[in-house]
């Protein structure tokens, strides 16, 4: 798609969108640095309420669904599918102030630029956060551009029991944000998410701005192994059921396995543990969980099961019995062609470097992304650091990732 | 030294054996079966005042020592340091019937039979049980056997905080076994124990009696591991500092070790932790203990150096910190070779099955070991297992066990 005519000397304002970052940043700010604000939290609500009021306050019609996703309209010339804009304002217990943020205030200044220039599109634009995005409190994540989508269902989510005790439901409720839009079915022209990177690729490469493919499927494994304790001295090696080394090898395996596959698959063993734990104890039990990822199923799948069948063969070796339990399982998501070219064309022609890449973390855009041409903007983190209260990307960067998104999301709407 | 003539007849009382170790094995009696006799604690106690009375009632002369070991005297015709016949009577929190009782009722039943018999022996001999032998209530183990033979301090020893929190000089005092015989020097003309082998060797074997050489040398190490916490989807592989994968590899290297160095080389790897241990997280930290043995003190130091410079290896080349802290060293003890080729012609003599072998746990022999002649004798454990309520041994067996041990003290002992 080639780039059609608009005011050429549209931009964002640096300030302004580091002003609104800044200011959201203060709620829930923790004392060392940082921020809190978990999903449907008094924080949470004073955030939703700050950033709804900025959507009122820049003209949008605001309407809140029956998961709490909030939406702001800026009506189009034509009725119809808006360009979305989106992203979440929920974090983790120990987040940055960039993680989400970013992509809904970055939709606000776009909103903002275009009110300034008195610029009318074609199709509507909304800015939206949705609920829940991070899954810190409640599980799962992307609960909320999930239930919208209708990946998940509605009264599922509402009933999800917090990690302090809370319903989803009677935290909405209690927070004023249980609204009347409905849920199910995604009704957008495309939609559009600006967002660091959570990683350090950018960053050890110096580039300004990643176009991003897709998102990783994502393959999690837990295998417990059972074997036998026994006294570290008096037992011979060859008579050990040790379930701890059958762990190690699987552990070891992992990685030699990532790397003989190659490409973006990634292999990890986060949970490694042995019982009874004592230093003379032939360790009877072990447990591993094994996260691998790739942006295509059938590699993907294929890890999954050689990794599976090493275990097997690893455990019958040593006389020890394992299980393999799935934990999680995401098939991965490409997004749209021709708006990742879109992506990527915009970068290079307001002269930064880009480059395409896949998202290893996963993105309310991938819930989109089955319903509409989706697609995200990639802005470097610091060091790679990311649920972290140092996250950090520089006030340039962050503004470079804006302009890419105003003129994406300008395209897509069509000027009047 | 060929056995010299003695009384043909002379035999154990198996059922007067077996009720001595059922009877003490329902002080600390546990509901589903096993015993707790934790040292110094009441079970202790009167498992003490029971044994110390049975002492009593065979005539002989009790004294307890400063650290609570507690002795029973059988003079000889000539005056000397006696032929000492000893174990321990405290257990594990979860423990058997025979784990050191063995050897303390053996000792009684030699005793018996040679009252019965009115033999005078030439040199006296000893029963003792030593206090906390097994270090689960206490560190270290092998507390009064150590302090009894000078290696470890008294004060240091009744300083010793337990896991509850009492010190062994108070428990000792409230027990009332604070005892005034002197301690820091053994004077024994040598040293005998009976004990279950506590490892599955003779059981897998169908081996009656172990003619123990020696105790294997132990080297305890703890290796911590400083990565880099990291996000498992958005780091690419060759950017991780994985604590946890150099863990395991150290892990399997320690097994691979084990097999090459061969002959009665162990090595168990009993902790194995990785943090922050979730999921989807690069473990940025991680710690292992590494327990190796062996009856070659130069073979153990080697085997220890070469772990540690492949840990220090494969941390380097994932760009991870390391430490090692030494947790333990014991260096291995021989047992004098005259005693153990007595033990095994005297059990080859009563026409059971013998082997050599050595002890891969630590027993209070080691402690007297350097200074004076000692040995130990074998009796299998069913299935190798140990410190456990289903600890067992077939009445037959431990009747065999004391037959040799029978015969041995007799001729160390010399009869008139």
């Amino acid at each position: 798609m080639r780039p059609s005519s608009r005011p050429a000397n549209l931009g964002i304002d640096p300030a302004r969108l580091m002003g609104r970052i800044e200011a959201l940043g203060r709620i829930g700010a923790l004392p060392g640095g940082g921020v809190s604000r978990l999903a449907l939290s008094e924080a949470d609500r004073q955030g939703r309420d700050c950033v709804a009021g900025w959507m009122r306050g820049l003209g949008l019609a605001v309407t809140v669904d029956r998961i709490g996703n909030v939406f702001g309209l800026r009506a189009g010339a034509e009725a119809g599918p808006p360009v979305v804009i989106g992203s979440h304002i929920d974090t983790v217990a120990t987040g940055g102030l960039y993680d989400g943020a970013l992509g809904v205030l970055a939709g606000l200044e776009v909103v903002n630029v275009l009110n300034d220039a008195a610029i009318r599109t074609r199709r509507p634009l909304a800015v939206a956060f949705f609920t829940n995005e991070e899954g810190a409190r409640f599980a799962p994540d992307m609960m909320g551009s999930g239930v919208l989508s209708g990946h998940l269902g509605l009264a599922e989510a509402l009933a999800a029991v917090g990690i302090d005790g809370a319903t989803v439901g009677d935290e909405l409720a209690r927070i004023g944000y249980a609204g009347d839009a409905p849920v199910g079915a995604i009704a957008a022209h495309c939609y559009l998410e600006l967002h660091i990177e959570q990683g350090p690729v950018l960053d050890a490469g110096g580039i300004a701005i990643g176009a991003v493919t897709g998102v990783q499927g994502i393959c999690w494994t837990e295998y417990r192994f059972q074997g036998q304790t026994n006294h570290a001295g008096t037992t011979p090696m060859a008579m050990r059921h040790d379930a701890g080394y059958v762990a190690a090898r699987v552990a070891v395996e992992a990685r030699r396995l990532a790397g003989e596959i190659g490409g973006v698959q990634v292999a990890t063993v986060g949970r490694l543990a042995v019982a009874p734990g004592l230093v003379n104890v032939v360790p009877g039990e072990a447990l591993l969980t094994a996260d691998l990822r790739n942006t295509d199923a059938a590699t993907l799948a294929a890890a999954d099961e050689r990794l599976r069948a090493f275990a097997a063969q690893a455990a019958a070796a040593e006389g020890v019995g394992f299980e393999a339990r799935p934990l999680a399982r995401f098939a991965p998501v490409a997004f749209d062609p021709e708006l990742v070219a879109l992506v990527e064309e915009t970068a290079r022609g307001l002269g930064h470097s880009v480059r395409r890449m896949p998202s290893g973390a996963g993105h309310d855009a991938q819930m989109f992304a089955p319903h509409c041409p989706a697609a995200m903007i990639f802005v470097p983190s610091r060091g790679g650091i990311s649920h972290n209260v140092t996250e950090h990307t520089d006030p340039a960067q962050l503004s470079a990732g804006a302009e890419v998104l105003l003129r994406v999301a300008l395209e897509k709407a069509g000027v009047v």
